[in-house]
């Protein structure tokens, strides 16, 4: 992984949509496939594609493709997805509970290891595998397991307290749903903001240019 | 709005990001602000924004900086914030729960109108301000109240359907959470895929380079 540090951020953050299309592509049986077929299905140009994939090495073979299997494993360990990370989760609401349902924390390289919430309605109560902690255990919580990554999904007004505690706590890597602007002036704190509004403004944006283009 | 359409996709990406930010600092009283402030707070170079904002017009004056109430407007109006687009979400569930209850549709350009889902045991449940509707009553609907938009928050197996239901009562714009892959080939359908997963897998890739380029 320390070779991995020197690739650019706007590379990463394409592999793991090259993660999810082979994917695809796997469980449809598809064994191999060329840098124009994956440009396709991806919107990228197929020169960009080769680019990105020599950032590791190159796996493709001149005339024959890509083998999809070797291609999926070799970015599952760049992603660093065969060594998960412990993460708690603070916030059993509605967006915790869609999370804890919906994705495959797993497969993502992440290790879900306890929820925890600040409202005694829910604890003891069970989302998926977990049962939901009261926020007094946090602190022994981590001090015995030591997760180092939290998913933050409490309403913004709670997030600051709650991320000030888990800093002091030794989490230095947040997937925040707050929509609270987590400080990231430290150099050693991970933060991505998961910002859905920004998303759906885009969304209304594209929807009105495009009906107007048509006039 | 004719105009906007020959905005570039990553400006209209980044507009999001400085309309939130400078509500964020409307709130806290600040009434201007310069290029070089505002790089300092959004993490991109002062020729950058500048650049941007030149898009639309340029609203700043040199050495006075911008107003940060008539950026604010002007990229509200870019954005089409003041004609908001009739939404319907799909899927009364925890994602679908979790987004009427806490994202602000109204002031992201989208005024959401009906929620259905196909659980009957979900009909006439309040969730927020909207009483849950049966599937059975969609098309009654849309026949009536014309949604362009709609929000899809279904499990990835029933995506398939509903997308082509949806598709043929008219429906042009997606809000996609589902993880099934719209089909985008026909360019009247404009889809926004959320892939939280992506961000997932992209936080514990950081993470690890991080802790890999201490040893």
């Amino acid at each position: 992984m320390a070779k991995a540090t020197s690739i650019s951020m706007s590379v990463i953050r394409r592999l793991p949509r090259y993660y999810r299309f082979l994917g695809d592509l796997e469980r449809k049986g598809i064994t191999r496939i060329s840098s124009a077929e994956l440009s396709d299905l991806l919107g990228l140009t197929a020169s960009q594609i080769r680019q990105d994939l020599n950032c590791f090495g190159g796996f493709g073979q001149q005339g024959y493709g890509y083998s999809v299997k070797q291609l999926r494993e070799e970015i599952m360990k760049i992603l660093g997805l065969d060594h998960p990370s412990d993460a708690i989760l603070i916030g059993a609401g509605n967006m915790g509970r869609a999370l804890v349902g919906q994705l495959d924390f797993a497969g993502r390289g992440v290790r879900l290891i306890a929820v925890f919430d600040n409202d005694p309605a829910l604890f003891g109560r069970r989302i998926g595998d977990y049962t939901v902690r009261s926020m007094d255990e946090l602190d022994e919580f981590c001090k015995g397991s030591s997760p180092k990554m939290a998913v933050v999904a409490v309403p913004r007004d709670n997030a600051p307290e709650v991320v000030d505690r888990l800093l002091a706590l030794g989490i230095r890597a947040f997937w925040n749903f707050s929509h609270y602007d987590i400080p990231s002036a430290d150099t050693n704190v991970i933060v991505e903001n998961v910002h859905l509004g920004d998303s759906l403004m885009t969304l209304s944006y594209r929807m009105k240019a495009e009906a107007s283009s048509k006039l």
